[in-house]
């Protein structure tokens, strides 16, 4: 009933304002980052592992300051911290604006906790203009970002029981962790979010590359979330005596392993599109200086927006190293062990965050995002939109991480913006 | 006094004896070699780890055969079994021949044991035949070979104090083992032997490799043992999120890597010449499937048997490794950690085996030892020779190492008529 009333309220209040053209505070934003940095295990950047005391005691912080903005605050079986706005129409669902403010180990200040400042600022904005959006709002800070996106993919009910018992880097499991955070996944079924509950999700998120850095731009317009697969690559050669064994007679996995990563940087360039191939691990045995590897195991890393395009690029991958193992009298084994499906963001949207960047005077670009998000769950339940600002150097997951305050407030703003023109859309 | 009448005693027969034209006895060879496998801490193949209670077991297996055969048996301060036999001039220093009985953890069991065993059958045949060499004979056994030549390096003054510390495989540092086995190295240049008290050391060895057995050929008339530098190789590119840098704005250190390693590969056959070049050990940092080497560490092996060479050699794929690093945008640091000098072989010697190699009717080759032997310390106080004997398919260091009776009985026979010849030579 309260509810109700307060719609009622604020529909008078609508018919009344013009169309908002709403800019956040950049002071309050800048400060409420740099309050939200206290809450860190490290003195330089920022350590605040997921379910950590640091992670509660910013989670307490933030219930504080989403009160003081009149949110109905409540915390889901997730572990997500949750911040509700009435809207004026109340048969809409809401709409969600967020991001995470865990942190790896020794990481920075910017990664999650630009978007989390960035849209409890905009909350803070309408509050201060005393402006209702037509849809309910919610305001989110998802649980366990960085260690598996555990509270997002809770709602799409991507997580697997076995899950709740691996051990974080906080010292709690998945499961006795979300307890810390008030929630409770020990009847995964009920954690689920029902698609219809949310009308759409907008995330502003640091780029974590130096694409936008490089090329003097402020903001990223994400065409989505790229897919990933992995492969181990084993290359099964003949380990003999480095003395011993002339040149011409040699199986040497070493040689044949190189010749391989070789080619997946060839092929990777030569291929049309914005893939990404890295081998980022890679075991010799026995691994002595003295001793010609006998065998060699890799990791193969393929990113694009399109699972197909992954598919290609390691088909045309695997052919080469095969053609290498014959050509140096070994044999390759290769053994998908990791996939995460491309997440793309909703068309609709990216021409929104596009269209209100120009308005506001910012130089976009549309790119896909390399890394993992929050959005990317979501996108399984509702159309998400994400919005990247830069990072400089492209540096991410060290203290070093930065943005500038102009552009986290210009981030900011976008969101505001889309977020508004996202309200008024009657599509 | 007794030396002298023995000496006296055997000239008389020498001069009544035709040049002695003697084969070994292939049965009490094969015999001999089958009996010392039984000193092993493991059912298949070969463990008797230098200094360990195998070791002394077979030794003291070894001091009866000697003392059964008349020789005059003691242990050097090195820790190597000696046995001494008069030869009929008592002026001369005497000719050595022998090997080691040490083996690595799960060796096999030619490795070493085919020299010593091979060296007791020459005394076994010399005493039957009654035939007294012109020079003092000496059977030697050297010490802990396979964990770093401690033997037959103390006697060439190349054991530093601080290796006597160093604890080896057996659970008994290289000092505490040398004690077991009846030396003391508490006083270094008291174990060095003088250069005048060797005439010539000759050793029979396995190859260890697959050059003799793939070419059908009987025994190695080896050029010398190789010389070795190692150095390690360090590319330091950019450590960076593999999902959000794109593939054109890379500094890879493992693509750098793998190009290094390939031209290892390439400038190694290209080159004329024996020597070998090898990449055994690499590590990635951080290592991780989703990050971009910021960092890789490899090793780098050149033999030769001659530094020159190996510089040479080195020095091309040096200038080839910072050309790769400067068009991938990397560095390349290179810091040599070992070396070891080549130790050729006396030309006299290797005239001398190939001679008698061909008398017996068998096929030699010449060629360099890539693997380190005792030989090759006791070069720096005398004129050694090598003689070996093929590997089946090269594998050495393990259970299936393997050498026939037949070959094994060849090389013998090649070492009694080179110790025969030089003992016979006049020069």
């Amino acid at each position: 009933m309260v509810g109700a009333a307060a719609g009622a309220k604020t529909v008078i209040r609508r018919l009344t304002q013009a169309a908002p053209d709403l800019l956040v505070d950049a002071r309050r934003l800048a400060d409420a980052l740099a309050y939200l940095q206290r809450f860190s295990a490290s003195p330089t950047g920022t350590t605040r592992l997921a379910y950590s005391d640091q992670d509660l005691a910013a989670r307490v912080w933030l219930v504080d300051r989403l009160v003081e903005l009149g949110l109905n605050v409540s915390v889901d079986l997730g572990g997500n911290l949750i911040g509700r706005r009435v809207g004026t129409d109340a048969s809409l669902p809401p709409l969600l604006l967020g991001s995470h403010i865990d942190s790896v180990p020794e990481g920075g200040s910017f990664d999650g906790q630009v978007g989390s400042m960035g849209a409890l600022e905009v909350f803070a904005t309408l509050v201060d203009a005393d402006h209702t959006t037509r849809h309910p709002l919610e305001f989110v800070v998802w649980a366990n970002e960085e260690g598996g996106k555990t509270g997002s993919r809770a709602i799409a009910g991507e997580v697997r029981p076995a899950e709740l018992d691996l051990m974080t880097a906080s010292g709690y499991t998945i499961g006795e962790g979300t307890h810390r955070l008030g929630g409770d996944l020990s009847d995964l079924g009920a954690a689920i979010r029902s698609p219809a509950s949310i009308a759409a999700y907008l995330e502003l998120h640091i780029e974590q590359g130096f694409v936008l850095d490089r090329r003097g731009l402020d903001i990223g317009v994400v065409e989505g979330i790229v897919g990933i697969k992995r492969w181990t690559l084993t290359v099964n050669g003949f380990a003999n005596h480095a003395g011993t064994t002339p040149m011409d007679q040699r199986q040497d996995a070493m040689v044949a392993a190189a010749q391989m990563i070789t080619s997946v940087q060839r092929v990777a360039l030569e291929l049309p599109g914005r893939h990404v191939a890295t081998v980022g691990r890679l075991q010799a045995e026995p691994g002595a200086p003295n001793v010609i590897p006998g065998r060699v195991t890799f990791s193969l890393e393929i990113r694009d927006l399109e699972m197909r395009k992954i598919d290609q690029v390691f088909q045309a991958i695997e052919r080469e190293a095969r053609q290498i193992a014959d050509e140096t009298a070994t044999t390759v084994d290769v053994e998908q062990f990791y996939e995460s499906r491309a997440a793309p963001t909703a068309p609709r949207l990216r021409d929104l965050i596009e269209r209100e960047a120009v308005r506001l005077d910012l130089k976009p670009l549309r790119m896909p995002s390399g890394a993992g998000h929050d959005a990317q769950s979501v996108a399984l339940l509702a159309p998400v939109g994400m919005i990247f600002v830069p990072s400089l150097d492209g540096i991410s997951h060290s203290p070093l991480e930065s943005t500038t305050p102009a552009q986290v407030e210009a981030g900011s703003n976008v969101l505001l913006r889309t977020l508004l023109a996202l309200d008024d859309e009657r599509a």
